[in-house]
């Protein structure tokens, strides 16, 4: 397997985009990615999108980008695993490179959710869970959250405002992210003042939904000059869980999320502790927490503390949200797997600003499927 | 990249499954491969489906099939390119194979759209063509073949009955596929008189849908015995069009369709001449005319010819449809690329009974989804 480097990207701001179509706001992100890449043609065309056949009537996004940023008779399909789907199209765009198959391919995560009425929205994220023996018996994807968060405070003693550090941070740094939806810091009172969605699980703990795209160019790393700094993939590896997680054993860790990055570390010949920045699956406070201690950065019951003790700002042990996060940047379910990959990008080219972490060389972004059910994770290297 | 082999393929009967779950469906094809190949663990899992989204409240169907089979922990997504969805999900397990990524791959296609409301699956179907530009228009996807097929009758002088052919030799073949889902000969006179959908498609022009599922297991042909006689994959491509009909320059020649079969034949060294068996798109009657023409087995125009000479049958120079073919095997639309694929290994193994091709070395299979705009062709070669 070939060397990949990520070459160009691009991105729209999470919004509420009434006036861009599905097909505008996915063009909008790749056309940038292929400017930036300074490439007109490519080979393949992967799409992560979770929802557009519920939300936007419209399947086959991979004909639909194709054609409409002008690249008829690519390979072209849209990849999905539910809230993972973005990381899982990049995954697909990473190995049809690294395998020799195609020498440019354009990944690129879309989702437009904010013109259908909230309770479709509501469905259409259920049916990341399990239809017949999860959604059937009457629970959303939120009230899954909100039994596992119920679980954790009670298992570990952590109370609702323990978790108030993951929201404040990711709202912190989104103020300088012009692509975030929310762009204003909160406070622990905001925080803990806010309205109860399903308890424990405040609007503060909850990740808001968005129309966005986000895109990559990808090419073999043998195609760059080698004076070149080069942003390579040292890492990709996705891992399944059960779908229901009445079906684990301890539903408190998420076991794919530590095959996942597992794997992902042996195949970069790094640890845990060699992550600069970390942009991780923040839907909910908890998934923030437990994906921490299943990767590696917390122990069990911990990542509140991590939080707490201010390691994972900029500056702080691991780095994570540094443009926001699921929480401030936005959630185009699709869509975010592939914003991570940017923002991952940005932080190793050193193109984050105020929220720049200090001479990365290793990032790593990480979608969450489901409940904890799909993971795909990837590990960036600033190689000079 | 390395040689890839088919080592075992399942299928259930096209159907109104009522009594089965999606995911019992693609459990039952997936384990009758695995059962066949004698694997039980594999290393990815690749689900081609359309439209569980809308018709079963259900996405990450990866994680689903991978739970459900006893595959926790692999890596699994779903893909999708409308009614190519089978073929692209195939293609995906053949990348990861050949690419060496994984050792093992379990593709699956399973569709399940007889639980829902006709009005809402006709919807779900719609879902294939632009959604702003077609449907949004009044266009369901019946009217949009409806509208290439009156053209196509316009421009070359063919009648309705000279399209009998196609679906009488269709439903012929079925007659001797246990998995077909009408097992029944019909005549010219009962296709002539079959009610009209949308002028000129009339009831036997156009595949019913159903629900359904087949699958395959993929190995690296090196790990086989040199003695076995072995199913390789010569020929993988992907080709898009616009999605939208009305921006190509000929709406009666399926470029993409051209495009994506000569590259196949290229990759397997040969010409249209040397395949054997062709499962075809015939998802309509003026698809199965515009196939033959595209893919080089008639020149533009003649398709309906070729059909009326005979030559479409087992024994004639191109026999398709040999299981029943989209009309009356079914077209349980992101399955049916999967089907296309097991039918061809069930010829090329010599196991297609009654309508058995004499010694076919190549076979191919064609999956077309929208009008045409995003076509998945497979060539495989029997080596014995």
């Amino acid at each position: 397997m070939r060397d990949v480097a990520v070459i160009g990207i691009g991105q729209t701001k999470v919004d509420e985009h009434w006036g861009k179509s599905l097909r505008e706001l996915a063009g909008e992100a790749a056309l940038a990615a292929m400017m930036e890449a300074q490439v007109e043609q490519v080979d393949s065309v992967y799409v992560g999108n979770m929802m557009s056949g519920v939300a936007n009537a419209q399947a086959q996004l991979g004909s639909l980008v194709a054609d409409w940023v002008g690249q008829r008779f690519t390979d072209a399909v849209k990849i999905e695993s539910a809230c993972s789907s973005g990381a899982a199209a990049f995954r697909a765009g990473y190995l049809a490179v690294a395998s020799g198959d195609v020498d440019v391919s354009l990944v690129v995560g879309v989702e437009k959710m904010t013109d259908s009425p909230s309770n479709e929205i509501t469905a259409a994220l259920a049916t990341a869970a399990d239809a017949d023996w999860e959604v059937d018996q009457g629970v959303s994807f939120v009230s899954l959250n909100a039994l596992i968060m119920k679980r954790y405070m009670h298992e570990y003693g952590w109370q609702g405002i323990d978790f108030a550090e993951f929201s404040i941070n990711a709202h912190a740094n989104a103020v300088h992210n012009p692509y975030a939806r929310f762009r204003k810091p909160i406070t622990e009172s905001r925080f803990i003042n806010s309205p109860m969605i399903c308890d424990p699980i405040n609007l503060m703990d909850a990740s808001p939904i968005g129309d966005g795209a986000a895109a990559v160019v990808l090419v073999p790393a043998e195609r760059l000059a080698p004076s070149v700094i080069k942003i390579l993939v040292a890492g990709s590896a996705a891992a399944t869980d059960t779908i229901a997680i009445h079906d684990r054993v301890n539903p408190l860790w998420l076991s794919a999320v530590e095959r996942s990055s597992k794997q992902a570390y042996a195949q970069a010949g790094i640890s845990a502790d060699d992550i600069d920045v970390f942009e991780y699956h923040d839907a909910f406070t908890i998934m923030a927490a437990l994906s921490l201690e299943a990767n590696g950065f917390a122990e069990p019951g911990k990542g509140p503390a991590l939080a707490k003790e201010g390691e994972i700002k900029v500056g702080g042990r691991i780095p994570v949200a540094t443009r926001g996060g699921l929480k401030a940047r936005g959630h185009p379910v699709g869509a975010t797997g592939m914003y991570q990959i940017v923002e991952v990008v940005q932080q190793l080219r050193g193109e984050a600003g105020e929220t720049q972490v200090r001479h990365p060389e290793f990032g790593m972004a990480q979608n969450i499927g489901g409940s904890g059910s799909n993971i795909v994770t990837h590990i960036l290297k600033r190689e000079s």
